[in-house]
């Protein structure tokens, strides 16, 4: 399948190394192909230059975010969720629509000030879950994109073990999807079984997009109380 | 210990019998006594009338919410969330300087309108949370009883799981602490060895409470989907 990743952070990276290692045409979208590729120095992330990694990784294509998707079957939304809604505008409609997706994002809103912050193991300032409770970043492309098919899941972990479950415990452990299109679930359900998910849990319509959207707070204190991403929740019932 | 057990619902009951087993003085509080031994059908939410409970719990006592705090060491608040700092306020901070409160309770808003509501397994109207992501019901105890030892725990699973684990899967599974008193937080992980918790995580200070309270959603879900409560999650490391 023709599959475009927007984003070059670790998510997008995790994602269009495992979908090309299982036979999938992988683009990657950026903002400004130019910028991405001359970065030489880790980003706020510390995530590795993309060139150098690019380098290790051939026959993946990277393109800007409109030429990446237009060619594209299925996307996969891997730019910050504060982002998103921008990258889709710019992308435009028309190249959204029919198509599948799979949105991956924390719409983390790191500029609004908290009396109290938590914790983050980011540093500070400490990002807070904008929107939330009553709304989703995934119910919000949705109502932006009504033609495209979105399928919220993996956001809930992290960037590498979304795509390669198996390298924690042997991937017992659990992943939800959310979403209001019950043929684009199926699609993502079968790419998260591709991926080696065994426990896949369909929480029903994109509304419950707000519940798992809602786990980053305990994603970050987790982070922060065990010093490492290397975990995942279970579903033990 | 003596300990007062605030709410009279599924919660505070699976608290008192447990307690009561490991040798503990309980005392449940309720708003009127009268009221509550009075009541001869199924509460809101399911549970049988406490009467019919209590009678087969003879060494438990009922008192009204100020005095089953006035006499006891340690509180567990397990009033429905969006009732609790009116509960403790009427309690008066009086009866409850200087002691543990191990707050239990979810912030369920019922009452502002949603748009697009998640569906709720309890039916209508679907509760939302508030406060939520920059606040939350234990940090609001807090700040109202500044003298008060305030820690959340166990607001993320069933009643039935929260004060006996080994019912699930042989209790392989996880609870979370946060407060700001260490000493507090200490004697409520000794309480937690004693249910039988063996996977306790304390995430830090009572900030982190957001991050569980923010649970419920997923919890909702969950909930609906698998059709029972007999589940929980596992912090797969």
């Amino acid at each position: 399948m023709k599959i475009a990743v927007l984003g070059t952070g670790a998510v997008g990276r995790a994602h269009a190394a495992r979908l090309t290692g299982l036979g999938h045409e992988v683009t990657m979208g950026t903002r400004n192909v130019v910028a991405t590729m001359a970065r030489t120095g880790p980003d706020a992330m510390g995530t590795a230059p993309f060139a150098t990694w690019i380098e290790a990784h051939p026959s993946i294509s990277l393109a800007g975010f409109t030429a990446a998707a237009a060619r594209a079957d299925l996307l996969i939304n891997a730019t910050a969720g504060h982002t998103t809604l921008g990258t889709l505008t710019a992308i435009g409609s028309g190249n959204l629509s029919g198509k599948v997706l799979l949105d991956t994002a924390t719409p983390n809103d790191f500029t609004t000030p908290v009396a109290v912050p938590m914790p983050s193991p980011w540093g500070t300032p400490s990002p807070i879950l904008s929107p939330a409770v009553t709304d989703s970043l995934a119910e919000q492309i949705q109502r932006s994109f009504p033609e495209t098919r979105v399928v919220k899941a993996v956001n809930t972990l992290a960037a590498h073990l979304m795509a390669d479950p198996a390298a924690l415990e042997d991937g017992d452990h659990t992943v939800f999807v959310s979403g209001d299109d019950t043929a684009a679930k199926q699609q993502v359900h079968e790419l998260l079984t591709a991926y080696g998910w065994r426990d896949v849990i369909d929480l029903g319509g994109l509304t419950t997009a707000r519940a798992t959207e809602m786990i980053q707070p305990l994603y970050l204190a987790l982070t922060g109380v065990l010093g490492h991403e290397h975990f995942n929740l279970k579903v033990v019932r």
